[in-house]
């Protein structure tokens, strides 16, 4: 399937550690495009072992996480309204 | 037409005034889910319409703004992995 993943971590809580150690898992599933948003084809498996993965950082009172899942990527459009390419991209 | 848009601005070149009013355009058509992340069922004209009012806001060497376009809703899940509600959400 395709996946959209946001998250928003908040600050508060060593929040700045909790987005570092999110943001690793989730590059090693899916592609990185824009600060705070991942995209990307996952088996089921896949996404199972990447939610698992996340929840041992995710503060669930605290920051969000966001799935979009569609069956086929055909089935969504992207378009960049603004840059295109991920400037703000970085290796952790 | 059901769509997600996200964005990410930059703090540069006054980026925090950019950010409020995208952030009020987005309001205007859009629920706002998370941080950074509006959702909803939107006309192809309204959408349109969305797009000229961000065009004068969106710096495009610096913000990054991606829509996500599915026809249906239906074709698209979503699943919150942290906290439900947008407790980011504020009143502008």
């Amino acid at each position: 399937m395709y996946v959209v993943l946001v998250y928003d971590i908040s600050k508060d809580e060593n929040g700045q550690k909790r987005w570092s150690h999110i943001f690793k898992i989730c590059k090693k599933y899916l592609s990185h495009i824009q600060n705070s948003v991942f995209e990307g084809e996952i088996s089921k498996v896949q996404l199972v072992k990447l939610q698992q993965e996340l929840k041992v950082y995710i503060d669930s009172n605290l920051d969000s996480v966001i799935l979009f899942k569609s069956r086929q990527q055909k089935w969504l459009d992207k378009e960049f309204w603004g840059k295109e390419d991920d400037k703000t991209s970085f290796i952790l």
